[in-house]
């Protein structure tokens, strides 16, 4: 028996395009938004959150013909380029030559999501509809009209909960549920964004096709690229305790001699960060996991699913992941979606996790390691590894971000590959002077032999 | 400023408990009970559903001056009594001579709680009204009348969320704050109560001054003695996976068929088991960690801020607890409230905690060990050794029961123990022979010296 309706709650990134996903295999599809149609927003849309594409969003867009679409607003950064405090600048490109990820604005790919959605012809988008519970197992969900009050609701034959990581779905209707795991943590960092504006030619401050880190042991900013010449930074940095932290920064002056001090060259490019320090909020950073992602007729995709802290740039791509291997499964399983909410939750769940892992991970390694000679000595024996044997050895960076590799798969990997040149780290005497020699190359050969 | 009126939010153990001591300092205190009450109940109260009251539940009841009372309706456990498959009895004694835990009915301390509450005079108990939000900041909280359906609200100076595992004032006032830290994580076995009744004459059908266990590996039943000569027994599983799940206990047949294979002398006692399997119903276990406990007026207590899964009998006294410590930095403090929660929160989080991990871990040796030749060695090294040492060593679960050393201190300390005793047990060749040498006592005088 084929269902045919479907209730979306929460038209974002992974929203409008599941929407476009079922419109496709013939649904009949109501979006429900809280917020107002972002196409319409006051501030221009997007302006000042950039998010970093990478292939696994790029291969779930391409499945339903939006590809092309997105490329016109993306701008590939190549790689990373890091800056010390001294103004030294240092380059590493993220994977091989032509490889990149691409700094998008949400908003602009958002509102590009919406319009393919409408114009597939079966998707209605609702905005001021805020979700105030749902029936699973009947698939109706309740809404309130942010703007008249009223309530009403709506029966499909399928909820799709892709409201993000504050789910009104899961909050409502699936977290009382018997024997429903549910976590909210939160790290102990907050981050605050800065727009740093194109020159007064429109022209760029810093390299357009890179993403910019500037690394401090406990804290970091970064820099994305905006279509307009402007990039948006973002400081990540623990909300207290110590000199470093935000509520060191309350008043004009302490930014302005934190950004002197440890942003050096960033200050001088942006000598009135004092002034916009309050344009955008201090914000907090949490991973959610919970399981099981369905109920009845209910399934979370998503951030509602797996929401996670940023640091791997993967939060959208995962999402997008989500809606390509549920749009495989609904072709596998001939629309059984009793099967394929079962399915689906078994394969994404420990991919849910393992995004979460590496976003962590990588935060300590943006953070931390970037800097630190033992580090970048690690990632030049194995990149020289990985450049001679690409067959056996491709770095968990491009795993992540150049691959369709499950991201479990990948991490269980890449935490074997971490292992194994620390181990040929410590075994070879003088590792420093020989790290590009046959010797540190058959050690590996070895090592990779043996246990992987 | 002192602040003079409270609001208790769940008529439990805890909250009832704590009524008391907020009205011995002088407060006017209004109980909301989303039930009605459990004196009055049609089932006799808390007939089928017993705990282990220890000394820390028993320190917090004489603070207040109940001890006395509740002493009245507990039943002395002085050990665990093993029933092995072959019929086989083990005692293994909890403490020194003297020392036991109590079997109490929840519903009998329950009431004899409230009793005391309302008998201090200033201590009003509201049932039917369930709690449906709450203002924090303000010290405003909203109920619905569970039998008239009518809305209505509260203000005090304090609000006290005691209600359980799966608090209403932390689901609708705390989780939705920033920076809240939440988990509920469900363990993956859950449980069945059996009444066990007396005999025609009234008389306990199992030694009535222990706990018994069943140990079965995976699995285990567990029995404690109501006051009337009956048992409440439970049997721990696996919802699913395997032939010892209740998955695979559906029919009468199949109850029967698993008792007399697995607890025949239980069998031998409950013979209509199979009858009787579905008076109570099939329950799930959840670990609920959250963090902060306290926000503006409002402080969780109890299982609403660390409830556990019961397998150290330390759910009702770590709530105990809770009111006594509570009680002590009241008078500390000043009733300086702001600073009370602050200090509350801080000094009981790791305790909360460490009584999670402790459950967690005495589930695995209930379970696993307690019938394992090598656990029992080492329970005999330890007990030999802290009998000629007692102010060198206090075994954990002597900490943990009858002391009042913090949790997470009894914690530490049990698990280098647990690391001592095991190192010693590898270090010494012949252990079993030599396991009470001066030798043995030796070593782990040495060893205690080097590292704790």
């Amino acid at each position: 028996m084929k269902k045919k309706s479907a209730i979306i709650v929460g038209a974002g990134l992974v929203g409008s395009l599941w929407a476009i996903y079922l419109a496709k295999a013939g649904y009949k599809v109501d979006v429900f938004e809280m917020r107002g149609d972002i196409r319409k927003a006051d501030i221009a849309a997007g302006k000042s959150i950039n998010l970093a594409l990478s292939d696994r969003g790029w291969r779930a867009l391409g499945q339903v013909g939006i590809e092309e679409e997105i490329r016109k607003i993306a701008i590939p950064m190549r790689g990373r380029i890091m800056h010390a405090l001294d103004g030294t600048l240092t380059f590493q490109p993220y994977g091989k030559k032509g490889q990149a990820i691409y700094s998008v604005s949400r908003g602009g790919v958002n509102a590009r999501l919406m319009e393919a959605a409408e114009s597939a012809g079966t998707v209605e988008i609702h905005y001021h509809h805020k979700c105030i519970g749902a029936d699973t197992q009947e698939g109706i969900a309740w809404f309130e009209h942010t703007k008249t009050g009223a309530s009403m609701s709506f029966q499909a034959d399928l909820i799709f909960g892709t409201d993000g990581a504050f789910s009104a779905i899961r909050y409502k209707a699936m977290q009382k549920l018997d024997r429903f795991n549910y976590e909210q943590r939160y790290i102990s960092d907050g981050y605050r964004e800065i727009l740093l504006p194109a020159d007064a030619d429109g022209s760029y401050k810093l390299d357009k096709n890179a993403l910019h880190i500037w690394p401090r042991g406990r804290f970091m900013l970064i820099a994305l690229p905006n279509e307009d010449g402007s990039f948006t930074c973002t400081l990540f940095m623990p909300f207290e305790g110590g000199e470093n932290s935000f509520e060191q920064l309350r008043t004009k002056e302490q930014v302005d001699v934190f950004f002197k001090k440890t942003f050096p060259d960033f200050f001088e490019l942006m000598p009135d960060i004092g002034e916009k320090w309050g344009a955008h909020p201090l914000s907090s950073l949490a991973i959610i996991r919970c399981y099981p992602w369905s109920n009845g007729r209910a399934l979370l995709l998503g951030d509602a699913a797996h929401a996670t802290v940023p640091f791997y740039g993967q939060g959208m791509n995962s999402g997008f992941e989500d809606c390509r291997i549920l749009g495989d499964m609904m072709e596998e399983y001939q629309e059984n979606w009793a099967q394929i909410f079962k399915a689906f939750q078994q394969e994404r769940k420990p991919n849910g996790d393992a995004v979460q892992d590496l976003s962590l991970h990588n935060y300590y390694v943006m953070r931390d390691y970037v800097a630190d000679p033992r580090f970048l000595l690690q990632k030049k024996i194995e990149a020289r590894f990985s450049e001679r044997y690409p067959d056996k050895w491709m770095p968990l960076y491009s795993q992540v971000t150049f691959s369709h590799i499950s991201y479990a798969d990948a991490l269980k990997v890449g935490m074997r590959q971490d292992e194994i040149i620390k181990e040929v780290m410590k075994e070879v005497v003088d590792i420093e002077q020989r790290w590009d020699s046959d010797e540190v190359e058959a050690l590996i050969l070895k090592k990779l032999k043996i246990k992987v």
